[in-house]
């Protein structure tokens, strides 16, 4: 099955709100003042490095809002590994509104596939084991949904959405609670039966706590790799393990082969580099 | 004279918009479940690691728009260089109200910050040459305004906004132009007196042709060391003179030292790794 | 613990729509051709029928958004119960101002109350019993936040908020996938560890089915009292048991009974009537 | 002459605000996971139950706004009377859309038909006298155009849509300005030609007062059906009478027979049970 | 009584719009550089000719909106007149944030001020006739709101707002209805007892018609000075009239002395020029 | 080469904008109960009076935006000089719809088509000389980038759009830097490499330090014609020269021919009298 898209409104609104912002009052002034209106033009996004390709949606909806009459055709779709020089979209049609939707166009396809290919660089590293790479809240503002999405186009799975959608219960929580019994206790109470509960520990003893108190999944957070072996250990598949921090691409397959499910990673979406694409006449 | 910063309604649009990300309909469930409504707290969101500041007023934006009741106090303002552990704000009120805006506090100023430090490595490469590090339009959809503003913080200057305020005339619009000359004549027939023109050249026969033009600025788009050497010993100070193409810290300094007035790099905006930081309870 | 209300962003946003609605351009024409700019006056909101109040928060913010000199002084707050007469709200301030924000927030607190009273009533009938009541996605366009809210407020638990937050397989998801087993399957690959997953089934077959496949939560979609009875015991607490259909003030008390755990109803949604509240200037 | 339907503008953005609150950022994760994206689906949209239609418009904006590929045919137009399955809107396109639609298709159009059908329930009660079924400003927050629009769909007819656009002077407006005289006086002198203005009295010397100083429409509040009788008689048809208080479907009636012209009731709007529609894959 | 001012919302909507539109992304860039933050001023904002003020609420917000800490004290109130010279608001605060909203809220306060003197001019040509000042639906588009109050700030009379509340059935509608007695048969059929009816007649056997077909009100397009003044003596009051076409200062007062009660005009709105003033720091 | 117009997203945003203003929530009530829904017509926007067009894309989007079905014809566009009963647009479609969109259609292209034609009246009395007409930031409020691309369709040059796109350095700010060159300075530190920078001058002295300090604008503020002639002379070309003041139709001939580069004009935009055309239907 495909991969839920952010919707046509989402999709639509980002990118216009994008174009807003490069366009301002006064447009593209420069393609204005040299182009000529009615002049044609073809042209390719193309990889000008290897990764992995998310936001194709984004950078069409970019040409067809500045101008319905520019065609586009996607030659690789989210998800794609690409190499250097491989044609994700080939676009046609007037060539001004060609150049006023280059940027546009590819600053999200730069940013998603970027997120994309650095959640594919951990998710392969730990092929193989049974664990999975995820996301956290640590995303770009305004770019949520859309860096989630790419997350998954890079094979990692999805973590909470945001403060609303699941329950999970850090430190600070747990020190207000009382015991990890307590916050545990309170949450079940609070929460509706469709709302998964995760909580976090620093310590065996806390993970003990966290699987009688009927945690559905329990964060190991900063937990040494032996920890996190006697973590799995003790679990036996009780509860869902997530392990996080100092998460990085030597030490990710070493945290996987501890038996944890998942791996959890900032960088992924707060610090991914752009992937490298151009737009180029041709 | 202190940079001028985003309006305050950009940044509370920005952040409420962040913020609706975060909480969505149903708020922040874990908080409300685990910390009594009247629990009050006090927090420090300290840098683990050594940077360049920016971004201060959103964090205390997403404070204020959570809970008006929380104060926060200012300890390194944007543009401060911070060492890991260093305090850069103080936050005091109730406790439900900082976990719920801590997210998204920490995600502006991290990203902001990311931008800002990554502009400071550059431009600390080029101190004491002629040259400035400039930034380009390939920033993060939506948060442009805001990281234009990082770059100024960390060092750098500012190029355009948008397509609409300045004029940049790249190959493209040469060619359908049909010259340097005549896409110069076009564009200063086009613009109003209070809009600047560069132009993109890739040889000094090229610079000639835009000097000859009138160009107020010319883009040096990969040219060698040689050549920007040649292109800055004809240019005599006639146009200034923006470099691109293979900026990295390595490179930056040998480029710098060519004569060149700017040297622009997207990699600041749109690939600066977040500046790590975090928020303790105290 | 209390209820996580709302954000006032969204509270805000809704009273602001509210009041446009009612204003137009002209804006309370009447008020402003026969009531002194300078008259003072006070009011209070009562409840002229027994019921529970929810939606206090929209009420007061009317008036403070029409004019930020009104005070309210709050004397039920949401989920107490009240008798015809009683006060819910003390208000004062400018005469002109209270009366244009009149109309808003009795629509508010009466249609949100009218919620949570009907949420009650079924509430009360199953007290003792192991069952509580649920809502749906059965709302007013533009309310579920408020709506969901107001059930709690109500004794009632929450259901998913929308598509986004929990998976439901239905009939026509079960038909397209092939069978229970195989949608169970392909909903967990899809989705990530912190999201629920919950099935109709119409048979105790299916019911077997479900529970083989790990779901989390199975709706009995309009079965008898009977066989509702036989899944309970099957169930042996494996899932969460949810029962829909058929569910009335008359019959609500016997689906308790049969051993479900929650008993979802949208009439507490879409059809409860409005709480009777009026303002009286004192 | 068909009535005027709320604007496109209107309509597609209550839709899109209603999707997008059942969607969030992540969709519907349910029909991504279960349906192939090329599953296609015939599906109707029939009546539960007997009642009158309104909100075609919105259901039909519902599948649009989700899939464009979506087609629907409509069977029952608003203002339609229907029988227990009777079709509505016939549906056929991509599965996925149509499931994804579904819920707010069917929130708005069984709200709206609920109005209407309580409109219709009264308006048919007081047949063949002069009197008019007529609505109110207790309408849901956010949906006033949409029910003002079901109530003339269910035969009824509007009362002004908000403070603006008409004058409707009550008891606290004719204490502050000192008469019922005083009153009309100042409001006609503050409002231009186009406005007309209404009084309402609680007595018959009230009544009188207010003929004479020329109210174009008297609303007669909570009088007994004898008074009603009597401010007919004496009224001569001077000014359009309203009658408001105690309207049920037993008491409507005796109401219209005292010959007011107008009947006003809030119940129609506010507390109107949703009209019961389902959709079913055919 | 005073006149009902646009809501506070409107107000700064609309100023906060304006303020986007002046200050960008990049804010007041030469006040930034030039004035140092710490620095406070002392302004007025005076007529340069005399005048009518109106506006003066948006001008006050354009200081808030831009800077809290500016204090502002207003010397002349929407409605006065003012001399060349006269200091309508003393302003005072931090320099930059002065300065930076000196244009927007002179924007406003011209542009209204300009309609109120435009409207007073024909005012004061038709004093101690019967008749008065009427504006029209052609209006600025965005600012329909507050040209429509500063009509009346100016003495004038406000026509509909726009085309839902109130009826005027014009040439077109009567050829597609038919004639003047159908057209009014069906308008009073299909709308509500709470809207007014106007319609537009060119001759004095249709003014028969109207006023047999019972409209509220008869507008008399471009008729003769001659045929106004048989018209008012055949409506003998019965409808209220209202004359438009050909209006100027030259020709208001013979209008007004035929017996018409309103005289319409656009230019009023669409053409006033704005009333000079300025801001100058003391 | 054509002028950049607003994008089709701004022009859309304002129109609907407008729409909504005049349609509320009722809509066109007139046309909806006079006008059969399935009456056709055509019609034709005349001028009706000579004048420059401008403002036909916003004529054409009100009438889209109202019912897709409605077709139009542009005769004559933007930039193009009519006379009086020239047709600019032909309509036809849906009677109803053409009524309805017929003010905002008009409003817009009357106020757009008086700035274009109020520009051309000064730029055709200044044609031979050197110097051009220019508009200033005294704009309607949300209409300046339909303002100033009304201007350059009467044959004028934009001056800055904003307070964020090109430095202006007055009075004020030159006060509180202390000096021309202190200010100019400072600016030229602050902004970027593509911003040009303008300064206020009121005395030949003042100039002098202008020209000294770089400004690449010099406004002569209020000179004498005199002073404006010694100022060109001095220039010597070195700086762009600007006058402001005093610029009428009578005035502004001698203006140019002084040896200024462009003449500043708010009028053009705050006070040109409206273009009057109209709709008929034929």
């Amino acid at each position: 099955m495909s991969q839920p898209r952010p919707s046509s409104r989402l999709i639509d609104q980002a990118v216009a709100d994008a174009l807003a912002e490069d366009l301002g009052a006064a447009g593209d002034i420069t393609s204005a003042a040299t182009i000529p209106a009615d002049r044609m033009a073809q042209a390719a996004i193309a990889a000008r490095a290897p990764g992995v390709i998310a936001g194709v949606d984004c950078a069409v909806a970019a040409f067809r809002l500045v101008d319905p009459e520019i065609k586009t055709a996607v030659k690789h779709y989210d998800g794609a590994r690409v190499d250097q020089d491989d044609v994700v979209i080939r676009v046609s049609g007037p060539a001004r509104g060609i150049l006023t939707a280059e940027r546009v166009a590819l600053n999200f396809l730069g940013a998603l596939s970027g997120v994309a290919t650095a959640t594919a660089a951990l998710a392969d590293a730990v092929r193989g084991t049974g664990a999975k790479i995820c996301c956290t809240r640590k995303t770009t503002p305004g770019l949520r949904a859309f860096e989630k999405y790419a997350v998954r186009c890079g094979g990692g799975v999805n973590h909470r959405f945001g403060l609303y959608d699941a329950v999970l219960i850090k430190d600070n929580h747990i020190a207000a609670a009382g015991s990890v019994a307590r916050a545990l206790r309170d949450a079940r109470k609070a929460v509706g039966h469709m709302v998964k509960i995760e909580i976090e520990v620093d310590t065996l003893a806390q993970l003990e706590d966290a699987l009688a108190g009927g945690a559905d999944i329990v964060l190991l957070d900063n937990m040494s790799i032996d920890d996190m072996k006697r973590a799995a250990a003790r679990n036996k598949g009780r509860a869902v393990l997530e392990a996080s921090g100092n998460v990085t691409a030597e030490t990710v397959r070493a945290i996987a082969e501890t038996g944890v499910d998942l791996i959890s990673s900032g960088w992924i979406t707060h610090s991914a580099p752009s992937l490298d694409l151009g737009l180029d006449m041709t």
